[in-house]
């Protein structure tokens, strides 16, 4: 494994800007939708990539990047429902950077697609720091990983246009406060719209379902 | 908020395991038993110190170091059941280092302590690399995150001696294999011990505080 330890560099955040920047023009060229997924590991990215998937087919057509430490496991579901799909593993890398990007958009079909999806690594801390080129960020936080989230991992609840609070169907045996977790967001992030969900038993999804088919007709018209 | 970003530096590692090493043998000298916690955020490493103060604290001496992105509110916890503690905060940083362990050592009392839990930043990808001083290092995977974890991240089930599996008493409302669970786990590490606990029943925990109880007194002895 290659081993990854952090410094400060602000070289570095510059550099992964500006291919961020290069990034966003390419996908605007072709009035594609990109959505940056971020969340604790087993928070539900591809649950509700999965899900959105079977949902908006029919009317969106959809690419994804998934971006993983190891293993292909979640790129493999996308690529048996026939979506196109490149896997970015980073070898231990804690959050995918613009240059990664930029390469997986070499191996999808810009043409003809609506709409990209971006599992970013699985971690509440760094992704939050790397651009991609994205339109949108969505934060998933599930009620198992407990309301005081915002609280102890605050940037990337601050940096979110979304926040997908997940598996909500397990409210009746969980102490999750769901009032103080939205107290604590909005305090951070005055904009951030919260969309309760169950990826699994589909409660709340409509709304999802929703806002992202909006946004993608709201950038066709760009 | 600091911007740090991930670069490689064996230099940085090298640096970080000497100071490791120095942490080391000061807890030595001290026959303290040091236990490095990690994992995702929320899985339940405050709730694993807690109960295990509640159980051990009239046998044991136990100080608290917390690690987090932000906040000092697990410390305070700690701090309310009359346990020395040290909060550090990383200011962004997404694991602990042996040198800022090092300053929180200063702060403990250690002439009168048996036991140091250090609460690592909650992330299943860098933490691993950075070892702090530790005699043992304690991984907590929780139901909900999903039976996938060890394989979609691997580095930091392979270097751990111990897994608690925690939150098994959400069982009945998931879809968690623990045979391909501990499958991947063995695989990847056939020397570590998996304990199936709740920190919120008390289930399974009898074992993890024998465990623990055995290797305090162990360190007593050498």
């Amino acid at each position: 494994m290659t081993v990854k330890v952090i410094t400060v560099g602000e070289d570095i955040l510059g550099a992964n800007d500006a291919k961020a920047r290069a990034n966003k023009k390419r996908l605007d060229g072709h009035r594609i939708l990109t959505v940056n997924i971020m969340s604790s590991p087993g928070a539900g990215k591809t649950s509700l990539i999965l899900s959105t998937i079977k949902k908006l087919r029919d009317k969106v057509a959809i690419g994804v990047i998934e971006g993983d430490v190891a293993s292909s496991v979640d790129a493999e579901k996308v690529n048996e429902m026939g979506i196109p799909v490149v896997q970015i593993n980073t070898a231990g890398g804690c959050h995918l950077e613009a240059g990664m990007v930029e390469k997986a958009l070499d191996d999808l079909p810009l043409e003809d697609i609506d709409l990209i999806f971006i599992e970013n690594v699985g971690n509440l801390i760094c992704p939050n720091a790397f651009a991609l080129g994205e339109d949108r960020r969505i934060m998933i936080s599930s009620l198992p990983e407990g309301d005081d989230k915002p609280h102890k991992y605050p940037a990337m609840f601050a940096d979110t246009d979304t926040v997908l609070l997940n598996k909500i169907d397990l409210q009746p045996y969980l102490d999750f406060n769901s009032d103080s977790f939205a107290k604590v967001v909005t305090g951070l992030n005055p904009k951030a719209v919260i969309f309760p969900v169950s990826c699994k038993t589909g409660e709340g999804m409509a709304d999802w379902f929703a806002w992202l088919e909006s946004a993608v007709k709201d950038k066709k018209k760009k």
